[in-house]
C-alpha cells in the first residue's frame, strides 16, 4: 500500500480468495472482514466497548461522511481531533465519500463536471460536494481509510449512463488522489460499470491505471440486480483487482454474499442489514432467520442460537428477546444487534480459518 | 422481618435518618436505596450487568405486575421458573401490585369491594385484579417483596374518597395477608389516606396493627400535592412506621426528595425520573440538570458531569450525547439512562455515608 502506517499482506489463498491483515494506524484488520456500519457517529444501539469485545471484536468500522458532514457539522467532530474521539472508537475508521448518499437520500439540485449540489434530507438546507471537498470532510473526520468521491448511477440506469458515471469517476478518482490527505489516511478508488462484464473490467483498468490508490473498491452492487448476476460478475471481476491491495466490495450483504463474494477474491465487506434487520426483528442464526415476532417464540426458554457464544444467546430466551421486541424495548435492538453482528463476525472468522485450510467447528 | 430469608438490621441512625442492610434471598439491599423502575422486564435501555456493575450496583430493581401480567402473560414469566430468570437478573426483585397502574393506565370498568374490573391499555380487553388475584400474579413473578394491592385515590381526591380508600386497602391488606405466597417473598403494606397528617396517622395504624407486613409502605404521594406539604408530612410520619422493618416511599421522586425523605426515616424509594427524564433528554450532573438539546452543549468537548465515575461521563462528551439525541439514536438513551441511574445512586451512597457519619466527598 502506498501510504505511510499501512500494510496488507496475503497470508494463505484458496481459489481465488485469500486471507490477509490490513494494517492501519489503529489496528490490524484480518481479512476477509465485515465492517459494522456506524452512519451517524454509532454504531446503532452499540457502545464501542461491545463492537471491540471477542467474540464480535470488530477491526474497523464505517463512518458515513454525508451524514456526519450534514450533523453534527465538521466543527464539531474537529473539536474533538476527529472522529475517533469523537465516537470514543479506538480502532480503524473507513469513511465513505458522501457519494452514494447523495445520489440516495438527498435532494439532487445540480450534477455537473465540478460535483453534485443537493439538499440535506434532513432540514432541507443546500450543500455541495465535489471530490475535493469529500476529501476535505474526510480529512476532518479523520478517518483510516477514505474513499474517492464517486458518481453511482441508479440501479436501473442504461449503458449511457453508466458510460458516462464510469467517466466522471476516473476524473473524480483523479482528483481525489491530488488533494491533500492527512498523515495516516489511505485512499481507495472505486470501480463502477453497471452489471455488465467488459464496462466493469474496462472502469476497473481505468482507476487501477492510475496506480496511486492503497486498495479498491467496486461500487455499484446490490442496487437491484439479479443475484446469479451478481455473483457472476463477482466471479469473473473480483479476482482482478490488484493482488497487492485490499479489495473492497461497497454496501453488500447477506452471509452467502459474503461468503460469495470472498469466495471470488473480496477482503472487505460494509452493509446496513445485520444492524437494521436487528432492529426489524429479523435475526440471523445457524438455523436459519429467525422473525423475532414470530408466535411460535411467545414462551420458548431457548436461546435465539444455541451455537451462537453472544451475550445475547448465553443471557436470554427467545420469549425474552420476543416481549422486548413487542414492548418496542430498547433493551431489544441491543440485544439483537449485538447478536446479528456477531453472526457476521462468526461467519467472516469461519471463512478465514476455511481459506486458511484449518479445521474449524461449522 | 417476619418472612424466612429476609432481614432488616438498621446500622446507623442520624434524627430520624438511618442506614440499614434488608437481606433478601437476593442479596442485601444497602439502605437507603433507590430502585431502579424495570417496567416491562427491563430497565429501559439497560442490560442487567450494566445495573449490578459499579458505580450503579443497584441491587434491587421494581417489576409492574400490571405490564407483565398484561404482557408477556404470566405462562411466559412461568415457563422462566419467574421474573428473575426471564430477565437475566440475579439480584432482587420488588413488585407492585397492579393497583397503581389500573387506577392510573387503564380504563376502569367497575370497582366494588372484591376488586376492580379493568380494559388493558394495550388491545382493550378486559381483566379483573383483586388482593387475591395480584397476589398469585406476584407468586408466578416471584419477585422477593410483593406489595399489598390497594386503591389509590386520585391526587385530587377528596376526604371521603380517601377515607373510602384508607377502608379498602385496609379490608384488602387483610386479604393479600391471607392469600399464599411463594417460600422466600416477602410482602410489605401500603398506607394511603392523602395529605391530611391526621389521616395518614389513623391508616398506619390500621395497616401496622395488621401486625404481619415485613415492610411498610407509603403510597400515593407525589400525586400533585405542594412539595412543602409532602415534606411536612413525611417530616410527620416517616418516622412513626415501625423502626425495626423497612419503610418504602413509592414513586418519590427527584434528588432532593429522596435526600428529604431519608432524612425523615425513609429506606427504600422507586421512580421513573431518572431514566424517563434521561431518554427526554433531562440529564441530572453535580452541576445542575442539563438539558441535553441545549445549543451550547454543540460542540462542549467537556464529559457531561465531571464529577460523576460512570461510563457515559468517562469516555463521551457533551457535545457526543447531543449528537445522539438531535439523530434520535438509540446509544444516547443508553448514555444517558446509565449516566442518571448513577446520579441517584452516588446520591444515595452520599446519604447514607452522612447518616453513618462518614467522610465523603462532596
Amino acid at each position: 500500500m502506498k501510504t505511510s502506517g499501512f500494510s496488507f499482506r496475503v497470508t494463505a489463498r484458496r481459489g481465488n480468495a485469500r486471507t490477509g491483515v490490513l494494517t492501519t494506524p489503529h489496528g490490524d484488520i484480518l481479512t476477509p472482514a465485515f465492517m459494522p456500519v456506524g452512519t451517524q457517529g454509532t454504531v446503532k444501539a452499540m457502545t464501542p466497548g461491545e463492537l471491540a469485545a471477542p467474540p464480535l471484536d470488530a477491526r474497523v468500522i464505517l463512518g458515513n461522511t454525508y451524514h456526519l458532514y450534514l450533523r453534527p457539522g465538521l466543527e464539531v467532530i474537529a473539536a474533538h481531533g476527529g472522529l475517533h474521539r469523537f465516537a470514543g472508537w479506538p480502532r480503524a475508521i473507513l469513511t465513505d465519500s458522501g457519494g452514494y448518499q447523495v445520489f440516495s437520500l438527498a435532494t439532487l439540485n445540480k450534477i455537473d463536471e465540478d460535483g453534485v449540489t443537493f439538499r440535506s434530507h434532513i432540514d432541507g438546507s443546500q450543500h455541495r460536494l465535489t471530490p475535493e471537498r469529500s476529501m476535505e470532510i474526510q480529512a476532518v473526520l479523520g478517518s483510516d481509510i477514505a474513499m474517492a468521491f464517486d458518481q453511482c448511477p441508479p440501479g436501473d440506469a442504461g449503458p449511457p449512463e453508466h458510460d458516462l458515471a464510469m467517466a466522471r469517476t476516473t476524473r473524480w478518482a483523479e482528483r481525489c488522489l491530488k488533494s491533500t490527505r492527512p498523515p495516516g489516511q489511505a485512499l481507495f478508488g472505486i470501480v463502477q460499470g453497471g452489471p455488465d462484464a467488459a464496462r466493469r473490467r474496462a472502469h476497473m483498468q481505468e482507476i487501477v491505471s492510475l496506480g496511486d490508490f492503497d486498495g479498491h473498491a467496486l461500487g455499484g452492487f446490490s442496487v437491484g440486480e439479479p443475484l446469479p448476476v451478481m455473483y457472476a460478475l463477482l466471479d469473473e471481476i473480483a479476482h482482478e483487482l490488484p493482488e497487492d491491495r485490499p479489495r473492497y466490495l461497497m454496501g453488500v450483504g447477506t452471509p452467502p454474499d459474503l461468503e460469495h463474494a470472498a469466495r471470488a477474491g473480496i477482503d472487505l465487506f460494509d452493509c446496513v442489514m445485520p444492524t437494521r434487520n436487528a432492529r426489524n426483528g429479523n435475526l440471523f442464526t445457524s438455523e436459519g432467520t429467525v422473525v423475532v415476532s414470530n408466535a411460535a417464540h411467545r414462551a420458548d426458554i431457548r436461546p435465539l442460537d444455541p451455537e451462537c457464544p453472544c451475550e445475547t444467546c448465553r443471557t436470554t430466551s427467545r420469549a425474552y428477546l420476543r416481549h422486548l421486541f413487542m414492548a418496542k424495548e430498547i433493551l431489544y435492538s441491543r440485544l439483537a444487534t449485538l447478536h446479528n453482528l456477531t453472526f457476521y463476525a462468526r461467519t467472516m472468522a469461519r471463512l478465514r480459518a476455511e481459506i486458511a485450510g484449518e479445521h474449524t467447528a461449522a
